[in-house]
């Protein structure tokens, strides 16, 4: 089943995948001018320019107006409701500046963190864009300088291109970004009739607080709609198999686990275990499944109902890929037990042998391995991460 | 002989390689652009750009005009008949639309396959370009996307660049590519006469149905014409011997093999084995040889009463190829050999026996490999394959 | 303590390396432009130009002026005192011309070196830039082809663009820059109070006698301003601590030294050798560090008393960057301490005494290899290293 | 002594090389541009532009006009004698064109060999670039596609830019670049009184019979002039002492070789060898040197009598290279002869032993290895010669 879905998922992924990194190109292409200029100015020639462009396609390559409604990315990528910008923001005075430059510099705005984040309105304050929004529990994300909440300063752009210009023109007019900006987030779904996947997309920049930009990117391909041509239903009557014969497994497991008189001893067999595992993370993956299943036709009807909001996928993504992963090691564990059936091999068995014997020796020269290794990368942290960007985290180093 | 051959198609291969990749980077060099386009409006202006420059060579490097028969590839290379265009469309609703989006999204062109292709006659109509062309039997191609067959809407340009500018300005305008446009051939052959080969250049461009655009490209050069200057009569007297010494090796193996009584024992040997392939392989090159060389003077005939027209290599150049790594293949079985001669060494004896004998644990060891082995690709394909290119096919896993 | 102050440090390290890099950038990018110029002319256009721009930023990113007072690099970045140009010259006939070209060839300038330094008045010689400055005695530096003094003719720009545009200017009418030039060296300071960091710059550009230019540059990060947050005064309550532990370890080290009789005896234990290195580095490190503490404040108040002097971080940075190092040997020293603690183990023994029975013949293998490897060096060395740039010096070569 | 004279020359040879690397790229960078024009065309726009910028120097990095006779490259480097333009052409029908094209490709220009060489007087025939030079016997030059001689057409430019670029205007527009152009080349020398060097630059522009061009070039930087400033004094006084030692060591070998009985068992020693070796080298390199001493006054007393000739030092810096390989592998043997005083080591008389005793099976495994890895090398390049450029050359398949 999995094969089926992800050959297309990668289809999509890889042609969407590249469209962002033309974009972030096209932000990095702006950088390299010689005449290097703010990180905020490039951000704000990169919306105004290729985003507004590659989100509204308006025009038939020999430049024949589209119809309104048609806008389709890549002429055949549908943007689902609209996209949203959204900015997270520090206080003032979120850092201590020592007495000596208590005069001439009067700001100081830190490096993002839930305690300093900025929550008041601000600038001319008549539009949800100045004001902050309550963050939702659930959703994080890990970007390259920290860990943000789906809080912040938030606008939602239009469906049509001058209408987006506009708005994007008035918040530069009345600098939307300040000093205090600390992350910027760019937000939006699209959908592919063609091959039936939804592509969620988060483009974000962060500005240290030290100066400068980094920008990262997240594009997530996802089959929310699971059946809807022929070979779905044949994948989707695999499933419902897949979960009888997982029942049918289950019911085996606790039947061979309660004829064992000693439990610890079933649990001394790795077989046993590896059986556990597998039918925990099977069932754990077919609840996400349902789950999913119940979820997706909500969201799609508050979307028919009303195109000009933002509708967040982000959730769903993000469990989308837990499943997969979780799938993906439950197959890794199933071609793992085969060796189980076939285990008889001599060979095999001398060399597990030989490795229990040399435990206590191995175990020892992996301690003093690891003091060695450590001890040689913390030196190389100590004198060089401060200097060469291959040795500026201690990951790296070792 | 073969080396001959090859150290001059070398030289035309990588002069005319270059020059498609020239081409490529004229392509995705415009792909780089800051305001990123639509990839149909980059093959639209690629088409109507370099690739007419390069096709039509007008003016010496000075600017001082040719000669309007004398339009040579880089002053060097001949253009054989008339350049062909070649696109491949799928129908509309190729596939399913899911209810939710049935209001919203009207049309939906699947990826290509033989099924889903568009056979009917669109647009003006007045011109074979409209008109859908019934495939040759023999002609398929591997793009990156898919098997595509040798039919199509065709357009043969013609000699002169004005008026092959204007029949693609007249395509354009009418919107010859359209959102069902899965595939665009650009087909066309040169001869260069200083090194006596032909090139036999195809460009592709395929639109994956999750939008984009893929380009890949294939350059085979050929010596079609074998007998022109006095090395390649004294090849050909060289291929001569070579038939004749084929003919007394092929009846000396079936002498060898009537005169065993245990056919069996025959095989068994693989020397012989070895033998039989050889002289198999042998044999089918030389029909392949013998049919080029009736063939290609037909082609040379049609071409030089009717310079207008299209004349298809592809088939003969496909087979060259094959007829090359056919012969390749033969003289690796022919340095091997040589093994059967100097199999005396002791050393060699050792090594095999001890092979041998260790056959079963060797097997088992490769077994237990190959299961862990593949259990880590597939947990990397599931995992990474959707995120990271490197990993987005299983073989590039493993 | 100290990798507390490396996290920041590399936060501010790797944006303005980043910066300098698009600098560097910047000058080889004009480099790069098809009408190959002069190298003194890039220079005299990426000052004019790049490094003008990045000096003084007086527009927000939607083009509103910032206040006079506030031009901070990349927004964050306060600059200190005014940045300086210098450079070294070399006097005219400080090498031999030959006869032959006595007569076409009338000047010559050799390599930098300290004896053929120019040191007179040249120019109008009415501003400090025409007139020779002193070098102090400790600070030098490494470039790529020379060790340069802290001498030389001096600029100090203003705090203004429009200032330091117009001194530039007058320097260029001048010539300043001449045929003796061999080195310009650009340096300023930064503070960045959100993360409360110096950064100490120096951008090098050394005109070899060959003609040409060669770029180099030097970030340098530090907190001189130790204890400004919560944080920083619970790092030096640890500070004091480390202190009292160093002290104590001292006084028992040289009780355990008094009690032995043999003192040589004592020096053969390798661990005791440690122990000693270990205490002498941490007080040479606590005291820079107490000095570093003094200094830095007598400096503070000169930049609050005058903001248009250059102020010279160069020395501290020079021996924060040596403190670093010396911390990092040290912990690397502890991190090997700690195997004096697990050295019961059996297969440690074995490796030791096979090491120390086999000296001998590791020894003669060694001074063999040395050899055919040194013999191989240098051969290449001489035969490519005038050609290929991978062998131009010894040490690459080997 | 050579040391000494190595480091300065990769100083001027670093730098000059890279501006060969940027003339190289001014060239290809050309190349890249959308639309691909002919090769001429790119070569005659470097000539016209980059070259001619790069060989006259004629302002200061302000603008301000340099004295007339002051052209130094790079503002260091004066230019010896004028540049020399040389081109190399196949007459036309120097291959057979095929029945078939007899008609429609009149012209037949094969690759360059020496009897394909077109020696007719061609164009205007005013002037000496159109008239065919005689080679040289001994200068002769290898090129990416074949060996060519110093004859040809040749263009000596001007001391000043205005009459060069005028000369190579006339050539432009009368079309000295025709079809049969097979190879320019590009000739100058100059000489750098800071450090004493030469340098003599040859760039080769490659014109294939398959269309296209390839560029390569060759900087070569010797010390001609010797004896000029007081340390190359005290390097003569050492290659006196050296001199006097090899003679000493050559009467002290011919005696010991006198003194042996039998002459054989004195080569049977490898020692004795190598010793005669080096002293043949020795006196080889001797010889050139002296040879160069006496030649080079001869070539500058030419130089300075008349400026606007072509000075040839091809001959001179050829032969200097092969004297730096001479060093070079001289100096190699003399490390490989420190081993013979340290040869009582035992683990290498155990290592000789071994390596004699397996000779026989060492030689049976390296002829079976070489056999299969010849066989593998030639299918690859049968196979893939002809479309991957990394396997074009059967030296690269293994």
């Amino acid at each position: 089943m999995v094969p089926f879905t992800l050959l297309s998922l990668i289809g999509v992924q890889s042609t969407l995948g590249k469209a962002g990194r033309e974009r972030q190109q096209g932000l990095s292409a702006t950088k390299r001018d010689l005449r290097s200029e703010s990180s905020m100015e490039h951000l704000s020639e990169y919306v105004e320019g290729p985003l507004l462009d590659n989100l509204y396609w308006d025009t038939w390559y020999n430049n024949i107006s589209l119809p309104q409604d048609e806008n389709l990315i890549f002429y055949e990528n549908a943007l689902l409701g609209v996209p949203r910008i959204r900015q997270l923001k520090v206080r003032n005075n979120s850092c201590v500046v020592h007495g000596y430059f208590e005069n001439s510099i009067l700001d100081c705005y830190g490096a993002y963190s839930h305690e300093n984040e900025d929550v008041s309105t601000f600038g001319p304050g008549n539009h949800a864009a100045w004001k902050y929004q309550q963050p939702k529990l659930y959703d994080w994300y890990w970007g390259e300088l920290g860990y943000y909440g789906s809080g912040g300063y938030v606008v939602n752009l239009t469906r049509t291109k001058p209408g987006s210009a506009k708005l994007l023109a008035d918040l530069k007019h009345n600098s939307w970004l300040d000093v205090g900006t600390r992350a910027v987030f760019i937000e939006f779904s699209v959908y592919n009739a063609n091959v039936n996947l939804f592509c969620i997309v988060r483009l974000l920049i962060e500005f240290p607080a030290t100066g400068g930009a980094l920008t990262s990117w997240d594009f997530c391909s996802v089959k929310f709609l699971r059946y809807v041509s022929a070979i779905d239903y044949f994948i989707a009557s695999c499933e419902i198999i897949f979960c009888l014969f997982m029942f049918a497994f289950l019911i085996q497991s606790c039947v061979g686990l309660c004829k064992m008189k000693n439990m610890i001893s079933y649990y001394k067999n790795v077989w046993n275990c590896i059986d556990l595992v597998m039918i925990a993370i099977a069932f754990v993956a077919i609840g996400f499944h349902v789950y999913c299943t119940v979820e997706v036709p909500k969201l799609m009807v508050d979307l028919s109902h009303n195109q000009t909001t933002y509708t967040d996928f982000q959730f769903l993504a993000y469990w989308q890929v837990q499943y997969n992963n979780m799938i993906a090691f439950n197959i890794f564990l199933a071609w793992i037990k085969v060796l189980k059936f076939i285990n008889f091999n001599k060979t095999m068995t001398q060399l597990t042998t030989t490795l229990f014997r040399s435990t206590k020796e191995l175990i020892g020269f992996a301690v003093i391995f690891c003091i060695v290794f450590l001890s040689y990368a913390q030196f190389a942290y100590l004198s060089f991460g401060a200097e060469l960007e291959s040795f500026h985290t201690f990951q790296n180093c070792m």
